[in-house]
């Protein structure tokens, strides 16, 4: 669900694009496209404002990218980076939340490892709550920044092949692009070793082949996740993936012309990606980055107006 | 001592409460309640100034808190956080903080696992150092704000029966609050296991049962610090300390009509209180945390006036 | 090499000293000498600004002087702490710095353990860097504020003798002062046990006993790096450093009336210096920890000009 209304209907939660319309996220992709353009650095539009970033899962480029969209709109900042050992329960994870709420914040930025709890969370805030990241559920800012990058691109989003790559599975930033462009319209597809599909996801996107990959609009690479697993226990190895769901440089050669590559970084350098397509023509993948300023200033703005 | 008089007069360090008296703890209280009140959340009061938060002891929620009643003044901000492994010493600490000095901090809030050590070091210090909790010895902030829920809920704070519950021995809480409470007028009793008992402190207030403590006004339960122990090493269990010390939804029910649940968070729910009470109507666990940051910005105000 | 020249000529990077000219340092003390007169503390000469400070290894004081500094020029400050571990390599440094700088900060400081990749990094930015300590190459800022105390202690630097004494071999203090002093003038000597010779700067700076170390100008205590090295493994000894190596009380006595004692910090009190050296008289020790913010202003004013 895009927001969760309760007892305070107004609040203006970015829980998820799950459900949100073509209509409301343009909303916020033209946003972005006027806070892009912005000649001041910094302004005042959140003077006053207190914003926390709390990081119950380490982040420090999402967190560095909310940290400086808030100070653009003038927003007092606090950031909160927990041990992801020492808060793990949902139920911790509330007691801080309702805790820098009495303290008189306005608004937070949230990234935690557990699913599907954060709406319930939000349920019971009576700020509003901005999603950053939650286990393998939802990343949305990261896809509103994925489709800014599109509609800039292609000028239009809607008729997109839109292809992404890896370990859809644990990809909250699949999901998220899957909701989003479905709901503007583009066609979304899946290419990961069987061992990664999302069975959630089942029926909602074909997965196809390396090969047909190659023929999409756009060829999204997601991280493999190295720092996830113990030496060894990885399946199938970096190698071994590079070979056969890496974009390498001879893939990258077979795309079409008008296509581009895009992925939400951090990179790792030849594994998912060739080192040289890193910044080549094609790629995307600094241009992104630079898109997530503005749309998490759009976000913000939009969670405290 | 409240305040550490040395070769500058003049510095309004707020080193403990110990020997405070009831007109200056309520200078800072009348003070806070402006703040409470003041309709802008940032202020130019501080305007220029610089203060560093020197956390030697990890506390992501009372730096949050010292944070934004520091930025609400429209004080800058600077965060230090020590690895407790790296800076024990006293002596490491004394050259970290006069490094700052030498800076040009303004004013420093500084937490530290050491006992007794904090008059002296503040006495060499030539800007005003403000404890956010010395080892056990005091958190003179967190009582104050204690005092001040107490005054703001009961209209005055002389007469009332405070009893404090749970580990009396290593409570900079308890000490802080036996201070100030006692300055104040009202009566404090203590409720705690044999092992938990303070025997610096023998003679300033009684032990009483859990029976007799739920006759009190004030029912304040500390925290249990299980981080503190090695599994098996606690001694009564969590289960029993429940069973023995802590405030059941049973035990509850059983206090005075018009009596209030205090605690200074973070909260073993379940453990000290059982989880149903933290937010019942005679908790005031969130109110308290809200009242952190007017406190603070009058603490801060004054050390820096 | 002092600035990295590359496609963007006008990036004024501060990667080092070597090769710096008198000239030029003495623009940046000038400045310098400006800000630490400047009347108010914090200023509206970076207003709008973002500065990143990327420390990929840890210093809280280092990165405390550069916020203030940063802060005092009005500048918005964002920090960047990763852990040593995880970050070693100098390609992900690069991908680390090129996410900041597409996310539209300014300027950035950087700390890294890697020696000599910091002028290849910065050939590839569109932003200027200032290197707050490179492995041990360079640690520029810190041989400006030194350089910046010996001019206001003495009134010139030309002339003066100043002896070096500690672990050169691993020493970017050592080797930036070795190029700023001798560019100044003065004249630079070593004093290291053997196994701490640098012999990449054989020929430049003459290897005196301590004996004739007294007989200088300006004794310039190294940092004993005993967090570099496990139980057992340092040779010599912290006591048989002492002994041979360290300015003692006894040894200091016997320095020239005009002598000072200089130290970069942190101290390790009684293995390199005596503790009752450290705040005696000669000692510039805290004065030149002062001297670090208006040198970091001048410099990061530079950086922006």
């Amino acid at each position: 669900m895009a927001q969760v209304k309760t007892k305070t209907q107004s609040i203006k939660h970015l829980i998820g694009l799950k459900g949100m319309s073509a209509q409301e996220i343009t909303s916020i992709l033209d946003r972005a496209a006027f806070w892009e353009q912005y000649p001041a650095k910094v302004t005042h539009f959140l003077q006053g404002k207190f914003i926390a970033n709390m990081f119950f899962e380490n982040s420090t480029r999402t967190r560095f990218s909310f940290e400086l969209a808030e100070k653009r709109l003038g927003a007092q900042v606090l950031n909160f980076s927990a041990a992801v050992s020492s808060v793990q329960k949902g139920e911790s994870i509330y007691d801080t939340v309702k805790t820098l709420e009495a303290m008189g914040i306005d608004a937070g930025v949230i990234r935690m490892k557990p699913n599907g709890v954060l709406p319930d969370l939000a349920s019971k805030m009576s700020i509003p709550l901005i999603n950053a990241g939650d286990g393998h559920n939802e990343h949305p800012t990261q896809a509103l920044l994925d489709v800014y990058t599109m509609r800039k691109h292609f000028g239009e989003v809607r008729g997109l092949h839109v292809v992404i790559i890896g370990d859809i599975m644990h990809s909250r930033v699949a999901r998220s692009n899957l909701w989003a462009l479905q709901a503007m319209g583009a066609k979304v597809s899946f290419c990961a070793p069987d061992n990664m599909h999302a069975h959630d996801l089942d029926g909602l996107a074909d997965y196809i082949t390396m090969e047909e990959a190659l023929q999409a609009d756009v060829v999204m690479m997601l991280r493999v996740q190295l720092e996830r697993h113990e030496e060894g226990q990885i399946t199938p190895s970096s190698l071994e993936y590079r070979a056969q769901f890496g974009l390498t440089v001879e893939r990258a050669s077979r795309m079409k012309a008008h296509a581009i590559i895009m992925h939400p970084a951090p990179i790792n350098r030849n594994v998912e990606i060739d080192d040289e397509l890193v910044e080549c023509q094609r790629s995307k993948i600094f241009t992104q980055i630079g898109h997530g300023v503005p749309i998490r200033m759009s976000v913000i703005e939009r969670a405290l107006s």
